[in-house]
């Protein structure tokens, strides 16, 4: 048995404990090879192969990034990306294929199997938390951690010169990381894309805020949006999966709450900083436990399924369950953040 | 209606997080007033409290250790105890009591209500995670985190001198820290309470990976014991609650491994700096959600039930149900880690 | 005698740490009393004043930002500023001033000193570390640790996924917090304020760093230019001591670097994290021995001079010295870091 | 020409850093080949050495401990030591030495080079800072920052259950990290192997901090002594260079204040945490620029020369300057931090 093991998708930590995960329990256990593909579904499309082995993986599990790469290609959108796939599966004779990624990476692993008979077995990931069928993705703890402490960092700054501090944080969709951090952080304001805010209410809680003297801080998440009329938002892109990367929100609202509340406002965004770098303890067992159960499901030929997390334990699901639909904030959770508004 | 909160038992990050969002929510969305007893239950005993209110709860979200103080006293072995609780309730006109703490501090708490009818809602603390019925209890993300960290920077002396390092970690009768942080730290063994350890297989696994040319980690529960014969435990203590604290596992197996395998071997105890300082992103989320639940437990008058994490869910379980017995480590879990050894 | 403290200018970790130390061996040395000035020179003109004793400087030593406030307010142009002053110190019956800040609040310290005879020790303080006559000022050294850390995270993005990063840092006029992060962090380009930079050198770097099969890290100080016309700068403001603040550097640059090589490019600006929060172990020892000796020097009568650090030691230098010119980075020191670009 | 690296003695973070500065300017600007001693000086006598080149180096910057390996093998003391040296160099067609190491591995090359001609270079390293000439050695700044974190951590476990918190740091000779990190830390006593301590003084110091309401944290140096009778010193052993490795110091005071005071006490001993894992920024700075200089000091021919910090200058010296005499902790240093004891 010969297994493939790509990541696909953005940056996110953790990836390289599933691949050691992966390879370390498939070569001991079941005496599987394995080949790791680059850059996502690029690397099987045009055959980019490199040899994965015990030694290979030795040392990666604190490491940030993938040691494969990663792209966001799409191989039912790229000319002959599908042939291209079979093609080279049945050149490095590959007998299944463990895809590591989010929405799309996925999306496009059920596909494989359910329209062309592929043998996939799927890993989530996302840092954004926003994929169903699992409690949580590796990658976000170690986001909200990261941005926890620039939380921490930002409330002596605004302690210090009675300033509102502004910080926009990852979640286009979803405002899990908005959410957790915010909550960890002791922010004032947490704004998520799941539900629009009034820019009044949001001035308000600002106001509450001094008014106790103390200095607020607003976390939002980029894709949060205010109510009335849509944000003019700057460098909006579009990537190959047709999803729209807004960007703007943090400098938008300290403007807003500048010139309506007559306080100094200043943004930071955090950016990538938060999918970089070593993955927290958590992310680190989660994405562990991940790797060992995606290559027991290739054992047990669970093709079309991944792995996901229910309480501590680590269950099969099918792939389609987890992307079908986005795993958003709920209104009641939302509400349970909000006696810290203000 | 007046609250009283306790925090019992050992030090754990993440208390002042619950005690802030159990006076801001019963104080901002029930109009409760509350009072803080210190020291936990020796603080109910001897009547001494404190005043709580929003603004004696703010600032302390980041910070490690209880405002109100924390011991081990047990009113059901103190004389009288039980009585000057009564007695503290009725002068503080106390209608309910919020206790924080672990197996100890919630059975008295499950006592307290069952035989004496005191309206109490329990709060799960252990950084040992050993608390049933939950799937995490704060401290737990934060001890395992300081845990992984260590290990991370004992990887490097280990490789630059081919030394064993030896990293003993809390855990007496559970030995969840040694496999998360082992597990996210890499080490090469890891030795838990549940399942006595054979040296001479410990000693296999060191030198098998020497033979890979590289130089092992050894993780161990401060609980952990061979399988013949126990330990001279050295400073083995008794506290009031009967439990014997054990010690020096760590020191011994350096030992044993240096004299059986010709390697030099060294300790280190992680210690105290395992359940001090400012909690993790991960700990000050359950926790603030342990507390907002926690004082709506108060409000529903679901006093002898206690706040568990079931997934990403809080529910109420009875808090015998939680002290019943210790949660320890599934064999087949500790199994799972087992591909890593050596 | 009766000691006065203000601190002036923009949060800084290590201020609390300052006003302690003084507090602490003022008070228990020299038999003190304090009192602490409010928002820097604002808080003396408009005699808001807080007592400052050892309970009130009890467990600041790790805590960012000031207990005092801070402000940019400069007496010299705000109406009646120095009579108000004056009239403050009279009230307040202070006999000497610290004064902890940067050129700007030194600067006016030492004017009072020399023009109006107001006794007056000073103590440098700037995030950037351009205030001559001392080796470093607190604040600087935390200020590196987290820029390096934001830079060792963006390395395993930038590698995964083969694109140029971009971390905009602080620095108007200096380049030592690019230089020290860029060099710990291993920048592949450090672009500093004290020498304009070709774009089509920085280009050229980023494409020998790419050719080496990885991908490049540029660290570029706020303050940094390009040779050829100068950057129409966003946002760019003017303070009330008359200095410009710059903005979008780092944005410009990975537009430039994408649209010249064809490389996708982002952007990372640190902004206000690197300034808040903790300070590292060396600016809290720093701070704390700053504090130490400004104090002696109130006790020895040294006014208009300041604490300044020369290797490892805390000598007296005359204010003026310090903030006649700023320090910036030395060519040759710059030339040395070049070996590692590109 | 052809230089070869090597770095001896304990592990320290850093040692990579400068490994990396070195081979990078030799190639890139001096055209020099490089070539890598494995295991300190025992690599050289053995002629065990890996080849060190640009891409042998990359990466390394951040990682703890040392790519080449270390050990405390002193050739003087080594059968033919002296002659596997000078064969082995011979064997290699080394031109030049780079040593980097501590008291130990300098004084070997100030030997070697003294009485056998052979060209050597040193870098100094110590965790402990203990080297005369410099004003301080890479690896120092992160050991502090490690105990400084320790602390901090133990501060709060300290007040939640006003315990004393005994911390032991390393420091057989020198007491500074004992007093940076103590003074860093906010310790209530911080006890250094310079000056002999009185046990009973440390007991006034310990009930004065009770007396403020607060919890002592005892910042201990592994090498601190008693004034009266040593201490029966557990597990002491003797190096090959005649170092007496002492441990124990910290347990010895756990006891004996609280068998004096009454107070519950407890021991943390920090150990090789403190030694390994990434460089603080501070350290990956100044291990690179000693680096960039001792290649510059091979150019020049400066053998039996060290490089060494003044100020913020690498400068020069000869390494028998820094090798006469340890740097130990001034009384007068250590009389300044006593303001805050108690």
């Amino acid at each position: 048995m010969k297994v493939g093991v790509l990541t696909g998708g953005g940056d996110c930590p953790g990836l390289n404990a599933v691949i050691r995960a992966v390879v370390r329990k498939g070569t001991q256990e079941y005496g599987y090879g394995f080949i790791g593909f680059k850059d996502g579904w690029r690397g099987v499309i045009q055959g980019r192969a490199v040899p994965l082995d015990i030694p290979a993986v030795r040392g990666i599990l604190p490491r940030g990034g993938t040691v494969l790469g990663a792209s966001r290609t799409n191989p039912f959108t790229t000319e002959n990306g599908v042939r291209g796939i079979r093609e080279n599966l049945a050149k490095y004779e590959v007998d299944a294929l463990v895809a590591i990624g989010g929405e799309d990476t996925l999306g496009v692993a059920a596909r494989l199997h359910a329209e062309h008979g592929i043998p996939c077995v799927g890993v989530p990931k996302t840092i954004d938390n926003d994929l169903s069928a699992t409690d949580y993705t590796f990658g976000f703890d170690t986001a909200v951690g990261i941005a926890t402490e620039a939380i921490d960092r930002l409330h002596t700054t605004a302690e210090s010169h009675m300033r509102v501090l502004v910080v926009e944080v990852m979640g286009r969709h979803a405002g899990w990381i908005a959410l957790h951090s915010g909550l960890a952080g002791g922010a004032n304001v947490i704004l998520i894309p799941e539900q629009r805010f009034d820019i009044d209410q949001v001035c308000a809680w600002v106001a509450s805020r001094f008014e106790a003297s103390y200095a607020p801080i607003v976390v939002v998440a980029e894709g949060a949006m205010p109510t009335d009329g849509d944000l003019v938002l700057k460098d909006a892109t579009t990537d190959s999966f047709g999803h729209v990367r807004l960007s703007g929100v943090g400098e938008w609202l300290a403007r807003e709450i500048s010139a309506r509340t007559g306080n100094e406002a200043r943004t930071t965004v955090l950016g990538h900083v938060q999918r970089g770098g070593t993955p927290s303890a958590f992310d680190r067992w989660l994405a562990t436990r991940f790797g060992l159960h995606a290559i027991d499901a290739v054992r047990d030929g669970a093709f079309g399924t991944m792995v996901a997390l229910r309480g501590t334990d680590i269950v099969r699901v099918p792939i389609t369950e987890a992307t079908a639909k986005l795993k958003t904030v709920d209104p009641a959770l939302y509400a349970e953040a909000g006696v810290f508004f203000g």
